[in-house]
């Protein structure tokens, strides 16, 4: 920290992005990346691009505006793209909370949740979630500030049904309630039609999982006109071309494309059900994942001695330390090649 | 506005990018972009990226801070990667101001600044440019705060030497002093090595202008290492994989192709030049820009009525309403053919 570091920053604590080591070559199940390529159209967008980049790209996102707005059938004008869905979250945080408006999330949630409160200064409140890992609604009910539910929830992949939210979002008619959807393609219900219907919903959304441009960085979200013009003027102060030209294309590409994706997304939810059953009949326990990733727990092995054991045998997986999670990992769903690997290395670890 | 939309942000007015219609198509000299394309490495490096967007881009921008490092001879940690430079910018107005350290910047420059202090809260001062457009540097010294000086200036192009940007910096030796290099390549000095010897100094640049990739967005910040681990402490609670893929290969490639900038740069100088004195020889008076653009008035024609009589004319420069400035059009240098065009309009706009 330098002697010129700003007083109010100097007791964060950045969050931790899943490691990357360059040592070796690894399965790499811990960021919950896509095992596909992303769409061939998004590529060859992208790439076309590239060779135009002199120019500044369209702060208004105008063409992936119009094919998003046509493909989840909103306006134009209810849609903000952004630099990965982080950015979005970052400016929820920032339009919608402060000293009199707190933050409301799980206590087992995205880790960032925290790492956006603290940054802007906002006060936040960890709602603990049940033993079993789930939500209960009835402890977001009457809140005066901004609530932040991931659907399904990270790092458990369990997802609350469209209505529980609806209840939510009913029940805080003066709070903006955040849906982040970063995994929502992979078996649960999208929030995105009742941005229609209520004013204080807003609804984030990414491509770097079922659409496979984690490395592109896109991040999008939808709801009224009034909340998507409020994080227009945030964006507008901060970093008004804020996307990149190759990735606007690769955007449009991807939407274009959207049998790929689907495909894509059945065929890891079949790997998923497989790897869980796989998983369970070797003695594990976990949520029921409506995610890309399973979050299991073996009875008698140590979470964080596997996270190590897969790791020296190259295979890389989530492991947190926080006291709660510290006996589970998050698994990513990789092809079903991957996950064979994983399971015979759990098997060589338990000696069965 | 949304009846959520945070108090503190109620009266902010955000920074109004340069105009971008899509009813025809202009020679556009009003966003002072590159008229070359990007080097043919990074579009060949960025277009091959694409085909990797399924996993997250590197954080740590490795292989883009090596290269980096080498061409500008600093040590690894003392460079920071962003998207665009006015992330850079507005991490520094976070990371070091704040009610007690206010920015200081000249009242004619980059437009931004403002909204950065706006935005976080940040008390600021705007110190007269001198009649001439110059700054005196004496208005510079014993400043408690952070001074962000573009060098050279917009929208004057007029540049401060070297030496006098370190009187800057010696006489404020507990405020940090951000020198904004977005234009340097185009004939001013870089104040690049000063970063070895002060640790109060924070250096950005950008590759939208000289390096032609304004639609990649790839800006970055050089200090001393505490000063950077600060910067870095914000982007890790913000957005910590802010350079997407492709853009980071891109600017690998760009950097390995120096010849090829330094090429572009040196074709814009001089075309810089032919095109002032052919202005001034049609009546117009002129700054002394060491930027890739010209920053003229005319004795006669009204400032905005030449900008709207160039647009009609199919040429887009850059007009601002300021009092001081409405004399004034911005023209972005172009290539030679498109000065000849703009030239031509003038002609006809004046009847010569």
């Amino acid at each position: 920290m330098s002697r010129f570091f700003s007083e109010k920053y100097k007791s964060l604590v950045p969050y931790t992005p899943g490691e990357q080591p360059k040592d070796m070559k690894y399965v790499k199940l811990n960021t919950n990346e896509s095992p596909f390529p992303p769409s061939k159209k998004a590529v060859e967008y992208a790439a076309a691009e590239a060779g135009k980049y002199q120019l500044y790209s369209d702060p208004e996102c105008t063409d992936l505006v119009a094919i998003a707005s046509r493909h989840f059938g909103v306006c134009k004008d209810c849609i903000l793209f952004t630099n990965g869905s982080d950015e979005i979250l970052n400016f929820a945080f920032m339009a919608f909370c402060d000293c009199d408006r707190p933050a409301y999330f799980p206590n087992i949630t995205y880790g960032f949740y925290s790492v956006f409160a603290e940054i802007n200064n906002v006060p936040y409140v960890e709602i603990p979630l049940l033993e079993d890992f789930t939500i209960d609604i009835n402890d977001y009910k009457g809140i005066k500030g901004a609530i932040f539910i991931a659907n399904p929830n990270a790092p458990t992949g369990i997802a609350l049904t469209l209505s529980q939210i609806e209840e939510i979002i009913v029940s805080n008619p003066e709070s903006v309630v955040v849906i982040d959807e970063a995994y929502v393609d992979f078996g649960a219900e999208s929030a995105v039609p009742l941005t229609k219907k209520y004013d204080n919903l807003l609804v984030t959304q990414t491509f770097s999982k079922s659409r496979s441009m984690a490395g592109a960085r896109l991040g999008f979200g939808i709801a009224s006109k009034a909340l998507i013009q409020d994080l227009n003027t945030i964006k507008y102060s901060t970093n008004p071309y804020n996307v990149n030209r190759a990735t606007m294309a690769a955007g449009v590409g991807s939407l274009e494309d959207e049998d790929y994706t689907v495909e894509n997304c059945k065929k890891i939810i079949a790997t998923r059900e497989r790897t869980a059953n796989e998983l369970k009949a070797l003695g594990f326990e976990m949520t029921k994942s409506m995610a890309n990733f399973i979050f299991a727990r073996h009875r008698e092995i140590d979470g964080e001695k596997l996270y190590l054991e897969l790791k020296a045998r190259g295979i890389l997986v989530r492991h947190f330390s926080k006291p709660d999670l510290c006996q589970y990992n998050r698994i990513t769903v990789g092809t079903d090649g991957q996950m064979d690997t994983l399971i015979s290395a759990i098997k060589e670890i338990l000696g069965v």
